[in-house]
């Protein structure tokens, strides 16, 4: 679709909230957590009610986000599992479009060091800097997790706050993610026992506002070139602690009751009852964990929101809303208890799905401002909404997702009728709970319209009638009466494995180009 | 298994013939062509009777045997896709094992060079080099087809033919792939027409001799360090003609009736049918076509194999047999007018099946020598046989294939019950003769004991009943009362398609040993 507009799009803002479930924002229902900003963008573009991930855990989801590609493509199936070297990412598609495509905040990027050193990739080139951090420029990476045991020396936010007066070596983890009783003792917050304690941390100087500031310093800086800006939000992540005053800002009472029954617990499809093994997931089964956590992690969904209208109002006055793509979305959601788990990595609908904000600046998309689009999207859509918002080809045999421009825009254009994320469960307790193999430890998940049917390695199949059953209590994957059903997503599913795009060197028109060219170049074979 | 010889494998001889048909080896059953240096390699080793490529086309088989995986893992899905960067290959393997890996030959590999730029490869650089050259050391690389309008300027072979008093820029196409007819007339070896006349190159300087020189040299030049040579003639693959005397070595009498039936040429599967209309399959259903073409094929053969012999004597000389794993095999085979047919890419045995030839020195194959494996083999075993025979651990995440020292040494372990091969026809006229996608012009096909199952993009199966129609000429893809048996065969498909090793970063033992590790590292998630 040409881009005709007066005002093209020039930057990107592509903005995650790491594990914020779809249903913690007021836009998509909650009715006690209010998040203006948020929502305020969904009023001027379109909130997308059906976005999933293509894996619900950090690492191989943001990979999907980052290369555009099913994890069955990319590889990367879990945390620390290395990208591949080679694997193109956003920054990669988008660098020769002249945009400057870096990051402020998490990736959870692995770089393949083994891989790079095989092709003698220098680590400090600018190159071999793309190939380390999946293509951003890390103008501020930060993957916020750190403890002492993992503490990198010289991370930047660390370094911030002892300019602002903090002690010690690592102040991330003694103040921002520690909790301050009532008697000024330090409480950890990997604990969860002490989530109702504000952090022990100024507002002011906690992740949230230091990654929005550092964001707003990449935009001044870049000035007049266009750029795409992965501002990658650590919370709500745990450790669930807030600061002051989001700590306080929710109680018990805004606690939605949990998602879940008591068959569920008593007869659970044999992987998911090992996740509920999880001491994550056992402990969230307990109302007293809920009603201690749930507040604090709404406390920081909020704050993001406050830093958000920062940043609304900051791109207001740079008349930024003019010319910028605005992303709002999340890379899994969290259990918090509901079917009796903890955590994320299954594909309930607290788990897999996540909210989906895309402002799109353009006039053509005017029409569509404010509207709710129930279309089964995926987040490696992103990638090529990005490239061709900016005017680019998309290149379809490296890019698995579509532009959501054909939403934003209307164009009428056909849409996928399924889509599908994995799990890869073999680096979790559950898999030695089940005795299996590493390499046999997975699931695919296939959500279409109505249904939602997982396949296991060397267990039944679950399937969920989500017209008839949203909640997903009741599990059909053993129904007699849904065979038919079930057989007819497993073909989904056999025909997406099929699909996956591993010609990445060479696109269709260039094959069209080549096609039965053999004798100009000289190669007459078969002739008499 | 460990090895425990007191003379363990130290080298790796691993030799193709390039569309060298299985059956027409002598010790594969040829009743008028004899190789006996091949059938002598195969008294001393193992040979497997069914062995089969990855696709029946060069460069994607090939970069399956480089890669040690399927099509669908390393995507080179024809001829001139480009080997993604990073993908590993054979030398990246064996080299941290001691082992200098080299070329003599052809590898049809096309280099990822915007993939190498975008990482900032020298390829000028050793790594840069072996990234271009999928992994080996290019000792002497000549993928032979050099017609004038592609004639690289440096080609060593043409440098060399010059040498010994050959004219012009070009020699190869002039002279080693030209004709000489009776009254001196240069003609065209492209040409079919031609294929009875004798090559315009005395046989010593023919491209055979000139790579088992060129193999000589390098064997004696690596000396004491352990070595994996691949020694990759170029022959017998068109353009067929044939130095004297192996230009009149056979005629018409040795030419084998065409397997094919009227009813298949009547009524074939519509991507049979479309490939029966490219030039190469109307010329091969001429007799007068076969009847000239054959005979030089055959002559092809039995030039490599008396180099072969030579080559024997060689190592015989230096004892090489006696720590020294060598595989004869090729990249697929020639249909020759077999179901009205030419060149290869589809499925038939003729395309599809490979002479795979294995000796391995070690006492404790002693007890295989000399017998016939009917176990299902695929290309991609060679990779993990090479890494195993030399003491390394197989990298089972990255390898797709089985290391064929349990069929030599008669382990007893549990084999594979189906081998799988695959068809990207999108560069060939027969696509458009379907007015089909590039991306959507694939044919898989599973191949177990008794069936072969194959899977076509938009079209019906075809099914082979191989103790029932080992000529395959009775195609069951419609038929009713096989349709269990095809439901069955697709969901092998299935399972193999999920199966597909792409988490190639980090593998099953390391991940056992991050399983559920991480409280260890501080990330106390989950805990009350």
């Amino acid at each position: 679709m040409p881009i005709s507009d007066a005002k093209p799009i020039r930057n990107i803002l592509f903005i995650m909230a790491d594990q914020l479930r779809a249903d913690y924002l007021s836009c998509y229902g909650h009715p006690h957590l209010q998040t203006p900003a948020m929502d305020a963008l969904a009023a001027r573009g379109v909130r997308f009610s059906r976005a999933y991930v293509q894996a619900p855990v950090c690492g191989p989801s943001r990979m999907s986000f980052y290369t555009g590609r099913y994890v069955a493509s990319h590889g990367s199936s879990y945390n620390r599992v290395p990208l591949r070297v080679g694997e193109m990412t956003i920054g990669d598609h988008l660098r020769p479009l002249g945009l400057r495509t870096a990051l402020v905040g998490k990736t959870h990027m692995t770089e393949d060091r083994d891989g790079m050193t095989r092709l003698g990739v220098d680590r400090q080139s600018v190159e071999g800097v793309f190939a380390a951090e999946c293509g951003f420029e890390p103008y501020e990476r930060d993957d916020g997790l750190w403890p002492d045991e993992v503490n990198p020396h010289d991370l930047a936010y660390n370094r911030w706050l002892r300019a602002q007066g903090y002690e010690g070596d690592n102040p991330w983890h003694a103040n921002a993610n520690a909790g301050r009783d009532a008697e000024g003792n330090l409480k950890s917050g990997w604990l969860m026992r002490n989530c109702a304690e504000p952090a022990a941390i100024a507002e002011e100087h906690s992740e949230t506002a230091y990654m929005t500031m550092r964001a707003m310093e990449f935009i001044d800086e870049a000035g007049d070139q266009p750029w795409c800006l992965h501002l990658s939000y650590i919370k709500p992540h745990w450790p669930y602690i807030a600061p002051s005053p989001y700590h306080a800002m929710y109680g018990p009472q805004h606690v939605l009751p949990a998602n879940r029954t008591e068959a569920e617990r008593k007869s659970p499809h044999p992987v998911v009852g090992a996740f509920m093994q999880h001491e994550e997931s056992v402990n969230f089964a307990r109302d007293e964990v809920r009603e201690t956590v749930i507040p604090a992690y709404m406390g920081l969904i909020r704050q993001v929101d406050d830093h958000l209208a920062r940043l609304w109002e900051f791109l207001e006055q740079r008349g930024l809303f003019e010319n910028t793509l605005i992303v709002v979305t999340s890379d899994h959601g969290d259990y918090l208890g509901d079917h009796w788990l903890g955590e994320k990595e299954l594909f309930h609908e607290e788990s897999v799905r996540i909210p989906m904000i895309v402002y799109d600046p353009s006039a053509a998309a005017d029409a569509t401002r404010g509207t709710v689009d129930d279309a089964l999207v995926e987040a490696i859509d992103l990638a090529p909404t990005f490239v061709q918002a900016v005017g680019g080809t998309v290149p379809a045999h490296i890019l698995e997702g579509r532009s959501l421009l054909a939403r934003t825009r209307a164009t009428g254009e056909g849409w996928r009728h399924a889509c599908f994320s994995q799990c890869d469960y073999a680096f979790r307790g559950a898999r030695l709970t089940l005795g299996r193999a590493p390499s046999e430890s997975r699931a695919w998940m296939v959500r279409t319209d109505r249904w939602k049917y997982v396949d296991y390695d060397g267990y039944a199949p679950q399937l969920f009638d989500l017209m008839e059953d949203s909640a997903e209590q009741h599990d059909l994957g053993g129904s007699a009466d849904h065979a038919t059903i079930r057989d007819e997503l497993r073909d989904e599913l056999f025909r997406w494995l099929r699909d996956r795009r591993m010609r990445v060197t060479l696109s269709d028109t260039q094959i069209e180009a080549r096609t039965d060219t053999h004798k100009h170049r000289g190669y007459l074979f078969g002739v008499w």
